[in-house]
């Protein structure tokens, strides 16, 4: 077989085989075949498409270049959650403590974020002490014994998807559907859970700009996850301003600490209450919808969600305390409120922008080696439809100096676009696709 | 500016400016630019074109990334030729001398073959002593002196395409209209001619398939080559069996002799004529295509164009004596007929077969590393719509040993379809675009 032949086919825009799939992951893996010819593939691939088949195929081939987690050892039905990326988006330290508080088992291996805030992992590390990095014995013993292990990404995991990601990133070739769905679900096969919740943001900021966009990536998600034998659902959200209030590590985690505690964050609330759900209901431990969702807000206002949250701490080597004392969790040296300087509507807030303060602050990552600051960030006071007056505070920034604030408050006003007419908010739950 | 942007917007269709095109040409030719990035935006160029505008900027972009010849210190007008690529195809060998021998001046750079036999510059290397590394001085001194001088192309001609080029090999991207047309347009540019004439192949044999691809081929090179200021012509011919008789570098060299002769050689002499016609018209040396292809004409039967030959030969440091006994010329050692087994008239000959054969008696190179041998190859002596009688000799093998023409013999008769009934010979030169 030659790499010259594939990348044919596809520019002709046939079909590849099996066969040919696993020749180009294996090959590229192994560094058989160079990035040049990956790369021409991958554009080939783009603006040719791809058919089901052959995404379950690409799938299945990057799914097992590397490792794959073995959770044969854990008794009950494991959930997974993916989200394709929004600023503010503390999903998972919500709705992971929250469905294992109802019963169902979360064995989740999540990412360190690169650019606004961290990701979830290095979120959890606000709990001084908490350890990521346990071994794969731990990890299944302490699934077994709270229901809960949240761990990084072992080395080894989808090794195909390290490195074809990296080049995707540096070749425009990362929007297209069969890509990002072999992606996400190549790594999330690799890590063996029953069911697979995904929340596919649709709107500016997102890789799918339009609903539509997002229908189509969240339907080849599903039917690839269901064609792999996996418990498959997506959630389709709007992603025109940031999810929640708080944007940075530890601001993120407190706000999360909230919502467990029973309090309504608006679209976090909803969002959390939603997939979780999906997780329910497909795992049977409710029979619709509804009681699926009174069984989660009962764990809300009973402080099992919370406690389970403790629990994931504790199992960890983490210090479970600021769970319960959120003053316990890293402070930023200097807060600032950003009063508005117009009167009128919240129109649009600009998620991008909000994101960028963050990373600028130091919350979020730059390039892969670089240290974040988990204390500082922003938590919003108003968000989209809002009224606002003038001089009322937009949000808080939380920063390491009182300049790094002050410029910070600045970018910030001006991600938010006021309307002199009331505003009218859009539906924030798109669409659900099972 | 971003590679990665620019890469994206001719992803997504859009037209690339002039600034673009040379950022990226230089960075790649640089090397600031990675291989793979290149690739990507080449399969994007292939997938998603280029117009007219992009294309001449590319080429002019091309041209300018390495030396330009500078050919200003020569009287007259100057011409060159380029082909698209063809088995037996020696008709520069015919065409320079005869067209210089009617006062057009030839300064002439010319590759080395990788492939089916050598090129230009391999057979010329059939006289003993010749030298195609003389000078740019010398060159230039040369053609002044005789008319005509042909050598190897200088190392720093064009950088971009020779990285290009190589690249595009091994990444499919090679069958694509604007990367096709800037990579023959850059060089030609460079080389710095007044006049250019193209040969386009169209069949089976070559990049373009079939005749409508060839005429949008042409007619992109004969536009670009005028918006660069150059007088260009292309002539469209049928390439769906070898052009003339002989493949292999020394067997060509004598066929070429032959034409220069007088002698008539089918295709090959209506080419080379035709070609003539199209540079003495665009040198204003004839007023019409009759009166030129008479001028030509004259040049063979007075001897002067062979003659010609003789004088750019002896002006490179070579032996002109086998100009005028081709015994003198490299022989094989080992001569074998191959007599048809069937009865018939020849439908079809298999250039690419025909070339391979005369690759792997060692007339042409498999690596640019390669030695090639001058001596060996294949003579045809039937052609397609020729009778042919059950063992009636189908060619001649020229071979370094019994063995190696036995199994070459065995695959030039696979090379031909011979067909009951007779056979009309296709329409040869298809079109002429100015």
């Amino acid at each position: 077989m030659l790499m010259t032949d594939i990348i044919a086919k596809k520019r002709d825009g046939e079909k590849l085989n099996a066969e040919e799939i696993q020749y180009f992951i294996n090959g590229y893996t192994n560094g058989d075949i160079p990035d040049y010819q990956m790369s021409a593939l991958l554009m080939a691939i783009l603006l040719k498409g791809m058919d089901r088949e052959e995404t379950l195929n690409l799938t299945m081939a990057m799914m097992h270049s590397g490792e794959t987690l073995d959770l044969s050892g854990i008794d009950g039905v494991i959930a997974d959650k993916h989200s394709t990326g929004g600023v503010g988006d503390k999903t998972s330290l919500i709705l992971c403590p929250m469905v294992a508080a109802c019963g169902v088992k979360i064995a989740k291996m999540s990412g360190r974020g690169l650019g606004h805030t961290g990701g979830t992992i290095d979120k959890l590390e606000s709990f001084a002490g908490f350890d990521t990095g346990i071994s794969d014995e731990e990890f299944i013993e302490n699934v077994n014994k709270t229901g809960i292990s949240i761990i990084g990404q072992t080395a080894n995991l989808d090794p195909a998807d390290k490195k074809m990601y990296a080049l995707r990133d540096v070749t425009a070739t990362v929007p297209s559907v069969p890509l990002i769905v072999s992606s996400i679900m190549s790594k999330k096969l690799a890590s063996g859970a029953d069911i697979i919740v995904l929340d596919v943001k649709a709107g500016a900021g997102s890789f799918m700009k339009n609903e539509e966009e997002a229908r189509e990536l969240a339907t080849e998600l599903v039917e690839v996850g269901k064609r792999a034998g996996k418990k498959t659902v997506a959630v389709i959200t709007d992603m025109d301003e940031p999810l929640g209030y708080a944007i940075g590590n530890a601001l993120e985690v407190e706000e999360a600490i909230e919502v467990l505690n029973g309090e309504d964050r608006g679209e976090l609330s909803e969002l959390c209450l939603e997939l979780g759900a999906c997780i329910l209901t497909q795992a049977q431990l409710a029979e619709n919808e509804e009681q699926a969702k009174a069984i989660l807000q009962k764990s809300l206002v009973d402080g099992s969600a919370l406690n389970k949250l403790a629990e994931l701490v504790k199992s960890q080597g983490g210090c479970p305390d600021a769970v319960y004392n959120t003053e316990l969790l890293p402070k930023s040296a200097v807060q600032l409120e950003v009063p508005s300087l117009q009167e009128g509507y919240v129109e649009h807030i600009a998620a991008d922008g909000v994101g960028l303060i963050s990373m600028q602050l130091g919350g979020g990552r730059a390039t892969k080696e670089s240290e974040i600051d988990l204390s500082v960030g922003v938590v919003l006071n108003k968000k989209v439809a809002d009224a606002v007056k003038s001089g009322e505070s937009l949000g808080t920034v939380y920063a390491k100096t009182a300049h790094e604030a002050q410029a910070a408050a600045e970018k910030l006003r001006e991600c938010y676009k006021i309307s002199s007419t009331p505003v009218i908010k859009p539906k924030f739950i798109k669409g659900i696709i099972k």
